[in-house]
């Protein structure tokens, strides 16, 4: 019989009420014919409480005993779906991590599937079993430890399932009905997309969608698994929700396919640091060793070396997540009291954001660019910093300006229109 | 190293600082040279909590899923302790019970334990690993699903990991301080018992006596493990608690070592049932089909045969928990329509109560029973039913005199005196 993979998230499983609901949602794809293996993230809620509870007792933990500790939520989850699809006479059967075994790397905290064997599950389906409920988010070592998967685990759990056992479609039922052309709340003209290639999700995910995490997509690219991304409170219908899929599955794709944005960024300018090779490396090495996750990179002509006054002068200018500002200021400032960076001084803002369109078909198609800019300008909105990838346009622009850039560019893209 | 087990139980996990406390006792023995096995109970609440959950999911649930969902309660506070341990620089490592692995039958929600290997565990301890903490109630069937104990399987647990490591002792930390001659909410001039036979607390455990579950002292009494009852709640000292342990350590045994007692005792007589062989077998059999515990059972003369009226009949009476009451006149009164039992009628008493005096003396002493007999008499005590073992007479009275009872018993054996 062919497999589907669903997984319901926190929200889609809260409480026994939800997990009926969801369970019911197995249940239709059942009697469609449908071997499933479910995924279920912990009852919203609980993963945050044994966190809380790992951090207060200690605050450098053995991650070991941290993954041991907060996998628990996904085994009542996992438990408590397959006693309600027996209840509603569907053979269910619930699986732990080790149980699968889901094979990890021992990087506790953020591992690495390695390998899903499916003979075992294959086997139960191959008695009469029809739903294989597995618990999201962990897997065991080869030391034979629990370990979890980091943010997003639960997705990249059901997306590598998927993978696995050659599943005709990965449905992740979230809180939200789909994937939007921008975000509903900012643009009122937002609209839900009903396919979108990888590589854009890829984007709008690492640009502040936070619909599905970027690990799951690119696995879910990597294997070809066509990914549907549905609401769990929404009446189901084959048309439900988006469809994340291959370029080629996609007919007619539109230049731009959505709008993203990020509010919490924080523009930095290194002013008048020599010019040299190897100076780059030099700062964003220094900036890593920190931990700071630097986005949009620009090097400007510097002002002085432009006026003449200097030769072999540069600035430097980057964004980062702005909680990340004060610890990259640190780091930068220290590089330059060890002697390891020259430069005259550090500018910060803090009132920026980022605005981005991304689509696939920029990549067969000029004047995105122009109209991006011209866009932003009929509109008086300055821009601080460009940054752009094959798929992608970014812009740093003033924080107060974030809204207007976004309605202004979903109108002149025409995101509206089917 | 000499190896120690500890078991801390709901309310001595209950919060993250009531863990530490208890780490700091685990700190305490390891610092004497111990390599120690803590075994931990879900933290207070939090079994019962999920038992809720799947009984409200499913109200004749499978027992693997229910095991699934119940056992991971266990696996929180195990994570949490070792946590606790490795920041008072204590080298521990938590164990689950299929890491272990702890070998059970498949027998789902009471499932006994077949076999603990100990090779995996010895062997972190050969490598300088002082405390393994392993999740009670919980093992691994031989077909890979998670099994739980059943009732006070944290305890057998603990007792059970004792006998495979030959442990020097198993030390059971509760929240009351020791076994005491009665209850001391009775009886005020009750007294904690320094050491206890194991003959005699399976007695007092299964009178009612809540410190240890019956199972777990069978067990420690087949494999001779040392079990000591103490507060987590009391500050630590080598007279704390209570010792259980076999009854030639016990040097000098009074007669009777504790008075203990039972509420909720219901009372049940067969008014002129015919007397023959395999009557008794009916009765009971009819009983436990139905699923009802019977304590005490006493054949009385008939008081018509023994006034010459009727010949070749008696009375039959015993002692069932009282909300069992009801179900047992139902069976009984059923078996006498479908003709497979005949008497005239069935007499219950509910207001009564089970009164015992238990202790390793009596096997080599005389006249503990004229001794108890004469006492209630003194008080005016009505005794309805006597029931006898080698260490034990166990008395029905009516509720309303129970303390009474209890109290004139403790008096009369002098068991205030050590």
């Amino acid at each position: 019989m062919p497999v589907l993979v669903m997984k319901f998230g926190g929200t889609s499983v809260a409480t026994l009420d939800r997990i009926r609901r969801a369970a019911k949602r197995v249940g239709v794809e059942v009697a469609k014919g449908y071997d499933v293996i479910v995924i279920v993230s912990a009852m919203s809620g609980e993963t945050n409480k044994l966190v809380g509870f790992v951090n207060e007792t200690s605050p450098f933990y053995d991650a070991r005993e941290y993954d041991a500790v907060v996998s628990s939520g996904e085994n009542v989850t996992a438990g408590l779906m397959a006693l309600t699809l027996q209840e509603m006479d569907v053979p269910a059967r619930s699986w732990q991590g080790w149980q699968v075994p889901l094979l990890t790397t021992s990087a506790h905290g953020a591992a690495r599937i390695e390998e899903i064997p499916t003979d075992n599950i294959n086997a139960k389906f191959g008695e009469g079993m029809r739903v294989a409920v597995v618990a999201g988010f962990q897997g065991i070592s080869p030391e034979g430890r629990i370990t979890t998967l980091g943010r997003g685990g639960s997705d990249t759990t059901a997306v590598a399932f998927a993978a696995a056992f050659e599943a005709e479609r990965c449905d992740i039922y979230t809180d939200v009905d789909g994937v939007y052309t921008t975000d509903p709340r900012i643009c009122d003209k937002a609209r839900k997309l009903e396919k979108i290639a990888f590589e854009e999700m890829l984007e709008l995910a690492s640009l502040g969608a936070k619909v599905l995490q970027t690990r799951s997509v690119e696995l879910a690219m990597r294997y070809k698994v066509k990914l549907r991304v549905l609401s769990s409170f929404e009446e189901p219908s084959d048309a439900a929700g988006t469809l994340v899929c291959a370029e080629e599955l996609i007919m007619e794709s539109k230049v731009v396919s959505g709008v993203a944005f990020s509010r919490d960024e924080a523009k930095v300018t290194l002013v008048t640091i020599e010019d040299r090779p190897g100076i780059a490396a030099s700062i964003f090495g220094t900036l890593a060793e920190a931990g700071v996750n630097v986005d949009m990179i620009v090097q400007n002509i510097s002002e002085k070396n432009y006026q003449g006054h200097k030769e072999g002068v540069t600035d430097m200018t980057f964004s980062c997540p702005v909680d990340q500002l004060k610890r990259a200021e640190k780091a930068l400032e220290a590089a330059r009291d060890s002697g390891a960076l020259v430069f005259d001084r550090l500018e910060t803002e803090t009132e920026v954001a980022k605005v981005s369109v991304v689509g696939i078909g920029m990549r067969s198609h000029a004047g995105v660019a122009a109209k991006m800019f011209q866009t932003l300008a009929q509109e008086g909105i300055n821009i601080k910093v460009i940054a752009t990838s094959e798929i992608k346009i970014s812009v740093l622009v003033d924080r107060k300006y974030m809204e207007l850039a976004v309605q202004a560019l979903h109108d002149a893209f025409e995101l509206e229109k089917a």
